[in-house]
């Protein structure tokens, strides 16, 4: 019925996650009523992001050119504390806050969901290993995963590996920690789930 | 239209929160085809809550028959502890983790929307300093409003209510907490509202 | 954990169509809010459809005090078309439309949802073939059932039933007819489902 | 924060409609998992209709390669029927119908929201009245726009303006139709508007 591109096009973005055939069509008929300039901006932005990007060779970051991060070359960031994040986007939503000044160890992975073997072997967790026994400044790393099963059974599988270091005597205080759990913003007692609940009991302050 | 008592009921229930005229017509219209006995129980079971409810004179907690609640008289509880809230269905959801075993204190107010002086009136808060004063137990109170922006509000003006009891120096050292803030259940980095971050940040461990 | 009475309530409001625990919950605690005079009238408009309602002896609406309902007896209202409906409230959204003048006949039973021989029994379908054969005025019957499944297949049955009625030769031309299909308004072509859209084809004019 | 090539494809993203710098994220950081030649497949998808497209000079679909579109060139679609539609993808929902197999003129634009002059000069009106004095065969014209209130406003306008044409005597009585309005599929009369069941009633048959 479509035009051959039109229709190839339409596939292209049915890829994306979510995206279903009539939403991906409906991007496209608004793409081909832009100027051809546009698309030529669009298909070569595309392009850029296949060819330039490498990982931070610290943190696993995404990054555009060299080896080491903007954030792990950071003078002023707090070296002694490091945040295990499950992916690039996470670190946007930290540093929003404005609260955490430490660096990052991103995890990677696709779509951190299930917790087998294989998904375990993709994570930079043997990296996250070394960097903590290389690395004298760190004192506490901060085991930043989901609220979800596999966030929480992931920070337990961490939490062990972690601790499971052979470190030297003067270094084994090293502080393992989790996000706090328990009242987010807007919450009203009457809706909350019973386990975050409990957990804002535990945590009152 | 519809005959006069239809009306008249589809009205009643459209008084109730949330209800609209459709949603009220189809209740009507369920009840209408259930068994005599049970349209009059029904009208009972509303009788009953408008004749034989009182307040616990201790926590005002909605009650049935006596002076002081099941939960105030019960010798199980922890009674060094308070834990106020806003209303009673709050008691429910903190009953419900199994977590807290101290007594309550409920606000009440007609759903605690505002907080101007005469909002602040109909709170029982003369009643909860009273009880603190009496009360050489008391060890803790725990401030369990809502994480919105009145619950917070009114969570302050409470705490610097308590600050100013003119209790004895031996009873000076009565914790003020409020529950903890953080990541619920289910909460990923990417989604969260920043002030929850920030704060599951502040309180992680 | 909560008095019997409210419970009591609570448990009764569950049962409404569509209500949980919580929203009956919050209905109660609503209630017994309001001032006694309040619940007592509520009571009582549950007490009236119990005892004040009878059936239209014609068209099975449901009435308060007569046999013939105010519909039925209205002499502007047009007596040779009648209009088919599965219940009470259908008549509200057609009398809206200002469209119809004519006589309705409800079908009544518990929510048409299969068309079993048991839920078919339930339909006041014997009194509505009566009707015709003794309503020498009728000229159309209009099938309004639901544009679903059930109420397509419904409405073939009953068109079936009337065909099969053994009417003299000069009342042989009633029409049957049904409500037409096609665009809703604010329908758009490109998310409509195929069969509406066939239809409103096939129903151009 | 984010590396620039990411950064800009978000950016690019962003710029689809209804597309959110958040969901826009989400679709790159997809990207950047895929293989290479995936993303260059992307971009050489979106590259190919920025450069293979026209459009039909009859029907005004867009089309790959010829002059002629494929339907207006099928010696199997009737001839003397024309649809009017929105746009291109309105086709593909009447194409999946199987219902009509006449010719479309589609009357373009972009996004028909309002009907100033401005809007009503971008849209292939004159073409579509060039077409139908040219076109001996032509016997009606459906004009199928959208059930809102532009949609309805513009019918009307594209009614007079069909009337309006000057046709030899033997050809005056082409028939301009609308697509039928009344109940969609699933349409229960309880919910439907009022215009839709109105209109219904007067489909009916």
């Amino acid at each position: 019925m479509l035009p051959h591109p039109i229709q190839n096009l339409i596939n292209q973005f049915s890829k994306l996650p979510l995206v279903g055939p009539r939403q991906a069509a409906r991007f496209v008929f608004h793409l081909i009523k832009q100027p051809k300039i546009e698309l030529e901006e669009f298909a070569k932005a595309i392009l850029d992001v296949s060819k330039n990007l490498k990982k931070c060779s610290l943190c696993f970051r995404i990054t555009e050119s060299s080896d080491i991060c903007s954030i792990c070359k950071d003078s002023r960031r707090d070296k002694t504390i490091i945040c295990i994040i499950e992916k690039d986007t996470d670190i946007k939503a930290v540093e929003r806050t404005s609260r955490y000044k430490g660096l990052y160890h991103i995890l990677g992975g696709n779509e951190i969901k299930d917790l087998g073997q294989e998904s375990l072997k993709e994570l930079h967790l043997k990296e996250l290993m070394a960097r903590i026994e290389d690395n004298k400044e760190i004192k506490e790393i901060i085991i930043a995963t989901s609220a979800t099963t596999t966030g929480d059974t992931l920070a337990l599988y961490i939490s062990r590996l972690l601790k499971s270091i052979n470190l030297p005597t003067d270094r084994q205080n090293i502080k393992i920690t989790r996000l706090g759990r328990g009242l987010s913003t807007g919450s009203e007692l009457e809706y909350m789930d019973e386990e975050t609940l409990s957990q804002a009991f535990l945590a009152r302050k």
